[in-house]
């Protein structure tokens, strides 16, 4: 009797890697201290609680039991699109807005929407894990644009370039970028889009983590102002980062209606619409929060403040880049993979930290940080903890 | 400058059905009375106040903000697993769950887990039109069993056998059925997942319905007391119909811990978990309302009762095929297609019901009656509503 099979590109893709990073906890004793988590991107902070009365009133409702719209509350995609409108100095219109469960499906949705199996997609490298996965499970083929330390892990245009052959269908970039942090300045992200429009590449910019870009006095980038960018750019963005909620799953797309009109065929399938509650209360709060979110910002900036000075006296680390919510680290420990060192840093010393292999080939002397998880006292702590690991 | 392109299996997917059938209720004159709908399957009654209530502490709590493990709260993933063990006599346990953001969804990470683009998949015609679309989407070739009005739309085991040839990953079947209502018998069941056994094919069974069987005195069939049940079944099952939350998201894939581990890998990329406070409150809402969910059964048994009573008073129409949620009717228009039909009944007598081409080739004479979102009364009113519509 021959064994059902299981999808070889679902098989082969390797164990999520937070909750393995995350069953390493288990084996540090606490010998020097509570643990310090920096390895899953989750604000150290509760949610408002404002958001959190909007949460439970909106699900103990029964306006929100049935289904809703595949492409979201109404409420929400016009509170998002006069948010982002606002933002960067735009024109944007509720029919940009496609909303999802999350960025993760926001990626998915909007890479099934123009690529299929065998299709190429290009992203960085380091990149963020699920992107990667996320094509290899979907058949779509992946090539990556080298990102060097010497560069602050911000890609180089003419490498963008020679890799933009014609068969490229999409190219992904994260800005703050996640694993390094790594902030794309808007002149260099205007070239990427000129390239890409001149390919015939859609432009997927995950832009998760711009509400914690240190400075809000100039929108993150200009691409929303550029006629016709609804015919390349795809612009993702997950409430869950600023608005602390990831528990309940909210992100969306902006992109023009077409895009829209594909990514609902994709979401109907997927899983019909985002869940609704959460629409509604983050429709609420987007405007009243908008003070809230810009204390954590300064926060936020405070924490990476910390980091830079724990780092500096920290001579064998070296501290390679740093942004809105993440930093990239070089180790000390040549010849050491970054998997070990990552899983000596847990169990030896209690500080989580992913290893650099997660994000792609060649960075096994990297760490990944998400130094907004945690306080700017904690964050202080790591200089004991890194110095008494020992080569 | 090339135009970037979409992906041609999305592109060409049709428009979502149920938004464009629900578009047809805006020209109704109300000429008769209200709107029926009986379109989308969506219980015409509210959640249970209990319901709406935990929904509402969970969603309010910090202790759902953050993001869970990706298989689910352990909490649902135990207390489900208590009530599947006890509905089928079988042992389960809280490793054979995997919840997901409803059951379309837990589909399409069922099936990626099986089976990925150029791979066959077997359904039934007529078929669900989400599972349809989404091995589409995925460039999964899918192929079909015929079910015949003859046969009230349950397929035939001769005709699966012949359909089992040895490149079926999977095969999908609906009980009780979205559309026709049909019930595959237990022993019915037994035989075809002997058949897939046999031939190493994943029997995926959606049933997403079962709480509205007419009967609860008997499991709806004996597959999880076969013993190595897990190398072949995956069952699907959505917290949507029977406690009324479509719009909070929620389903189940119940399976071996092999299938659990490839659909957590899937989930991840997909959207990182399903949302985690409708979850902890329907870990909390599966034992006490037993008796509400009880009550809802036999109400919409009398709903069938209605519909067999009406159907009866309307010779020209036939009434197919009815089961636990749905009734697949033929209609007298013999020449006239189905979406014809369909936008007729609604514009011109305000009854929303799905057009049989939507569920595969062949359909054309039937169409889906959701009757259970209607209470008996309203049913009632189907009588005066067809027989006016003119030929
Ligand atoms: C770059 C990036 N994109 C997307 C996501 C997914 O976020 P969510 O699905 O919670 O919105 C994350 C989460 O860490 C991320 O870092
Ligand atoms: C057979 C079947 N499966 C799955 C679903 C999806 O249900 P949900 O995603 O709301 O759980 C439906 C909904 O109508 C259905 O009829």
């Amino acid at each position: 009797m021959p064994a059902p099979l299981f999808n070889p590109l679902v098989a082969n893709l390797s164990t999520p890697p937070i909750p393995l990073v995350q069953a390493w906890a288990n084996e540090y004793s606490g010998a020097h201290g509570p643990l310090i988590d920096l390895s899953q991107a989750v604000p150290g902070y509760p949610p408002h609680p404002d958001m959190l009365q909007w949460l439970g009133e909106a699900a103990s409702s029964t306006a929100y039991a049935g289904y809703g719209p595949i492409e979201g509350e109404t409420m929400l995609r016009q509170a998002y699109a006069r948010h982002v409108a606002s933002l960067y100095s735009a024109p944007v219109e509720a029919a940009n807005v496609h909303i999802t469960a999350g960025c993760n499906q926001a990626f998915i949705a909007a890479v099934m929407a123009v690529a299929g199996a065998g299709d190429t997609v290009l992203m960085t490298n380091p990149f963020y894990f699920n992107h990667e996965s996320t094509l290899a499970m979907l058949g779509v083929k992946s090539r990556t644009v080298e990102c060097s330390a010497a560069k602050s892990f911000v890609s180089d245009v003419q490498t963008i370039a020679g890799a933009l052959t014609p068969d490229v269908r999409a190219l992904a970039l994260v800005t703050p970028n996640n694993p390094t942090g790594a902030i794309y300045p808007p002149e260099m992200l205007r070239a990427v889009y000129d390239l890409c429009r001149a390919n015939g590449t859609w432009l997927i910019l995950d832009e998760t983590y711009r509400d914690f870009l240190p400075s809000a006095s100039e929108p993150p980038h200009g691409l929303l102002g550029v006629p016709s960018w609804q015919d390349t750019l795809i612009q993702l963005y997950s409430f869950s980062k600023s608005f602390c909620i990831p528990g309940h799953r909210l992100g969306a797309i902006l992109a023009g209606p077409a895009v829209v009109e594909n990514v609902a065929k994709v979401m109907d399938n997927l899983q019909i619409c985002a869940p609704r509650a959460p629409q509604a209360a983050v429709a609420r709060a987007i405007e009243p929060l908008t003070s809230w979110r810009e204390v954590n910002r300064a926060e936020i900036a405070a924490r990476a403040n910390a980091l830079h000075d724990v780092m500096g006296r920290l001579p064998d680390w070296r501290l390679e880049a740093i942004g809105a919510y993440f930093a990239f680290i070089r180790h000390p420990f040549e010849g050491e993979s970054s998997l070990e060192v990552a899983g000596r840093l847990a169990k030896e010393a209690g500080v989580l930290a992913l290893p650099g292999v997660f994000f792609g080939e060649g960075q096994e002397r990297f760490l990944r940080f998400a130094f907004a998880n945690a306080d700017a006292a904690t964050i202080r702590l790591l200089e004991g903890r890194l110095a008494q690991l020992s080569s």
